[in-house]
């Protein structure tokens, strides 16, 4: 997606560490309209596919979960990080260990809203390593659920967790595929 | 919003200590096509504001800000609950006491995204005791901007925390306000 590309450019910052704030847009601050556009792309990408349900994590998968929820006319369940009060027991879970954060958290999902009826887009703002998709993937498959593949905002193409999954089976769509990352410069993949 | 009120009633569970899950369609599983509703009522009351930005707090408050931000064609910016480590260190930052998980937690904003040019909606899911909202007033004070307003999905108007914040002046609505509840009923104001 070329103005998702331009935006990075434009509005990102690159830190130490292979790490790209785009807090301005994507992150913290959601450039909403924008965002809306990514959801009518990740649409068009997945149209055709049977899809009941789109599954996302807490709390930086929500925005984009929502968005491309919306344009399909679809519901989002979002997993959540750890054990809430509010929650049942009855709760699907797995492990992911967090590259940005360098710790473990479980996500977790009610299995009311997660079932063998489904069939799951997962969406995510970025895939990295790939633990939070691969985690998500977990839970689909604990719920018996069908995965019609997976669509990130940003996916850090040199960090080999997008072709992981790929290598799973599991169709992953990026609106932005970074190949390369330095302290002043971001160059895409094609 | 009498639609916000019948599926309450339909699909809500209430819990020993005030607690109301509407986990099947406000939280964790988002009924996103009947939340782009819920903003477009939020858009009508605030009609004539002159609202630069929407403001909220992860992670529940983050779907029912975008439906709004949606509607508006707006912006929205989120707080944190704990500094990451992608953030700089130029934040505003308030401290909140959970009700539901009975802990303190720091709130923190980044002051690139919310400035004394802003007039700020803040939006959140539920507004009980009120202490998250009067946590983003405090951020919106910090930076200088203007507030014209809060509007919540559901306030439960027993706790008192709505009544806390009108007394400071500050315009809430919410989209369904609940009087009273006990295990088997929920009532509603008006």
């Amino acid at each position: 997606m070329k103005e998702l590309e331009a935006k990075i450019l434009r509005e990102g910052e690159v830190f130490p560490g292979g790490i790209l704030k785009v807090g301005s847009f994507l992150n913290q601050q959601i450039d909403v309209p924008f965002m809306m556009e990514m959801g009518q792309e990740a649409k068009r990408l997945f149209a055709g596919e049977p899809i009941t349900k789109i599954l996302t994590v807490e709390s930086s998968g929500i925005a984009v979960g929502f968005a491309v929820a919306a344009a399909m006319g679809l519901p989002m369940v979002f997993a959540k990080k750890h054990k809430s009060l509010n929650l049942s027991d009855n709760l699907l879970r797995s492990s992911v260990f967090s590259f940005t954060h360098q710790t473990t958290y479980d996500i977790v999902v009610s299995n009311d809203y997660l079932t063998s009826s489904d069939v799951v887009l997962i969406v995510d703002d970025f895939l990295a390593k790939g633990n939070a998709i691969v985690g998500l993937l977990e839970l689909c498959e604990q719920a018996g659920a069908k995965v019609a593949g997976a669509v990130v905002a940003v996916e850090k193409g040199f960090q080999g967790g997008g072709d992981l999954i790929r290598e799973k089976g599991i169709r992953v769509e990026a609106l932005a595929r970074i190949e390369s990352m330095s302290d002043d410069s971001v160059t895409f993949s094609n």
